[in-house]
């Protein structure tokens, strides 16, 4: 039938792939609650499923695959990371801001020494050095999305320690450029005398508090005025597409520094205060946190679900792989937790250690950046190497969402 | 700096361009507003303007070329069409049936004979009159988001000819899918002798009602049990991607019954009555509309803007052309204007008809359709025919929210 394949929609097939993950998402978290871990864990047990149907039915569609998907879920962690900066102000996280250095110090030290560590100890002799260097390096990097979504699902998003949290997380992703700078450099610099790129560092780290610093003083400079400008519209509905506009543009100017995107949509929530926009609000008698929401809802289980459709399930099963995995897994949920004795006396520490235990999509892009890198006319990481680092990045977080899921409920908040 | 490229978001380039979408449809919306009309015209014309900037400005962005604006547009176009759906309720769409019937069949009927004998008249001595044939299919199909954001936008979506317009160009995809079937068949059989295929409308008509009768039927019987079960679940945030998720799959089966990706979504709005979601309503102490409400707010605008930027500004220049396609626009205006009779004495039947004339996706899927066409070893419609074509579904898109708007502020519903 040509007539048929004419008019046939290439949208259709998005749209089943669609549905079928918004039910998986839902089952797999309804599961996850009845076994009281938080729901983000079964959306992510959902999608490592969908993966597992991918390779073994045939026919069955490989969400991993789609880029309508992926475009649907980078939009998805966008917008949680705004939703969560929305929860707080300014004022609020620079009064976290030293407990958030140290753990964000202490949580990017320790696992890199952790993993050096065990990397020396368990790969076999005589793999260059750099390779546990850069092991290491994979593990200190914290992926904010999930423990953003278990914070919120307990109502703790706006706690001194969901604070400090997201702050560290913040300042960890800085850190985690620094270090694959540093890292890369020591690589590319064995073959040459160059030594340490410090002007590349240097350089790196100045953009990102370039971005950081314009954004929350020329940002929240601006945002008034901008706002009350569009107030004058005539048009109904700006508050939402204004707000997301200012996101997304920070999140690409935030990109442009080298940050990750969700650093700059973090910031952008974090600058629109009720009284930048309230009379927007009042015109349209929402509030824009109100607004966002729905879209978190119906996007961010797209993020989840597709972060668990990335793993190759294969690279799970072989034993050596798997044990390698677990160790690493091991030392890196340590060494996160250790750095939530960072937050101070008199806070939750566990709460704080668990929710930078997961590593997502920051640590796989080391790996695919370790893959390209060579070493004497070789690849810098073997594949079996990169399926045990990958496995370890996604113990971490299945782990993460549980253990924080789990101190949340057990206790009760001390501030 | 390869170190900054490794970490670069692929991802940070759409979001700057979903920014500026953002920005200039809210922008265009205004100036068509204090214009007197329709904010949906401005978003079209911002969209012309941004395609007009991707060809004189070196180093703008194609929205048309972005992959992830055509999926967000498709995701707007089919929430913009669920929240319609979900405005009415099945008996009140039976209850226009007659009048949707007459207004569709007047309205495909009209404009194809009009185009027919305009294509015949205008195009030079020797075409082949299947050509004229053609030209005459492409104007025979309304593109009902335009109208649907129109009404949405006064109010007036659920009034007796709003629910005539969308009921007609329900039937009018069925009708269009006929004539799209059997144009093409007389192309095919030109070279052969089989005469026309028959067969094979008939198969795409049975498909096509076998669909809305299953869903209209099966589908409202199936929903409040559905709903039943999901409200037995423990997880929250429930509503909307379960909402969505049955529209989504509404519109992939429509797909492949042949039927708009958009005629699913409706249906799944129309079929999802309060009393079937009410018990989660309570429970999230929201309304499933309010939910989608944002998504149209986000989505939609991309879709309007993504159509504009879609047209060719190059096409619209060459005079001749330009005259072909204002004149082959203004009997498509005047073949759809006449359908508004179909809706019957005592109502405004000017409403029906401009809310029939914006022509769009579809009518660009029939010239897509005729540029494969092959006649004698050439393509069917030339490049000029085409171009102008084209024009003229452009100039009905422009034209037909312009109408509309003015129609419905000149005139206090009747019914």
């Amino acid at each position: 039938m040509p007539f048929a394949l004419l008019v046939a929609d290439p949208f259709a097939g998005t749209l089943a792939l669609m549905a079928l993950v918004w039910l998986v998402a839902k089952l797999g978290g309804e599961i996850a609650l009845r076994l009281r871990l938080p729901a983000v864990a079964g959306e992510l047990c959902a999608g490592l499923l969908l993966a597992v149907c991918a390779r073994m039915v045939p026919g069955f569609p490989d969400l991993a695959k789609s880029g309508a998907a992926e475009t649907l879920a980078n939009l998805g962690v966008i917008v949680l990371m705004f939703a969560v900066g929305l929860e707080s102000t300014v004022p609020q996280m620079m009064s976290v801001g030293l407990p958030s250095l140290r753990v964000a110090v202490i949580g990017v030290v320790v696992p890199m020494i952790a993993g050096f560590g065990g990397a020396w100890l368990l790969l076999p002799a005589g793999t260059p050095i750099v390779v546990d260097l850069f092991i290491g390096a994979c593990l200190c990097a914290t992926s904010i999305g999930i423990s953003a979504q278990v914070l919120r699902e307990q109502g703790a998003a706006s706690s001194f320690e969901g604070r400090v949290i997201v702050g560290a997380a913040v300042i960890d992703d800085v850190l985690g450029l620094l270090v694959l700078v540093g890292v890369s450099g020591a690589v590319t610099a064995l073959g040459s005398a160059t030594g340490l790129p410090w002007g590349s560092m240097g350089r790196t780290l100045g953009m990102a508090f370039l971005f950081l610093g314009s954004a929350l003083t020329l940002g929240r400079w601006a945002i008034p005025h901008l706002f009350h400008l569009a107030n004058r519209f005539r048009s109904e509905q700006l508050l939402l597409p204004l707000g997301l506009a200012f996101a997304f543009l920070l999140a690409w100017l935030g990109s442009l520094a080298g940050l990750a995107t969700i650093v700059g949509a973090y910031a952008a929530g974090l600058i629109l205060e009720p009284a930048h926009v309230h009379l927007l609000e009042q015109r349209e008698a929402q509030r824009l946190e109100d607004l966002v929401h729905p879209l978190v809802t119906t996007f961010a289980p797209v993020f989840f679900v597709l972060m668990g459709a990335k793993v190759d399930p294969a690279s799970l099963v072989a034993p050596d792989t798997l044990l390698f995995a677990a160790l690493l897994a091991l030392l890196g949920v340590l060494g996160k937790y250790v750095s939530g004795l960072g937050a101070g006396r008199g806070f939750r520490t566990s709460v704080v250690g668990w929710g930078m235990v997961p590593r997502g999509e920051v640590g796989l892009i080391f790996v695919a950046a370790g893959s390209t890198l060579m070493v004497d006319g070789r690849a810098l990481l073997s594949l079996e190497v990169q399926a045990g680092v990958v496995g370890a990045l996604l113990l971490t977080t299945v782990a993460g969402p549980m253990g924080l899921g789990w101190v949340l409920r057990r206790s009760a908040p001390k501030s």
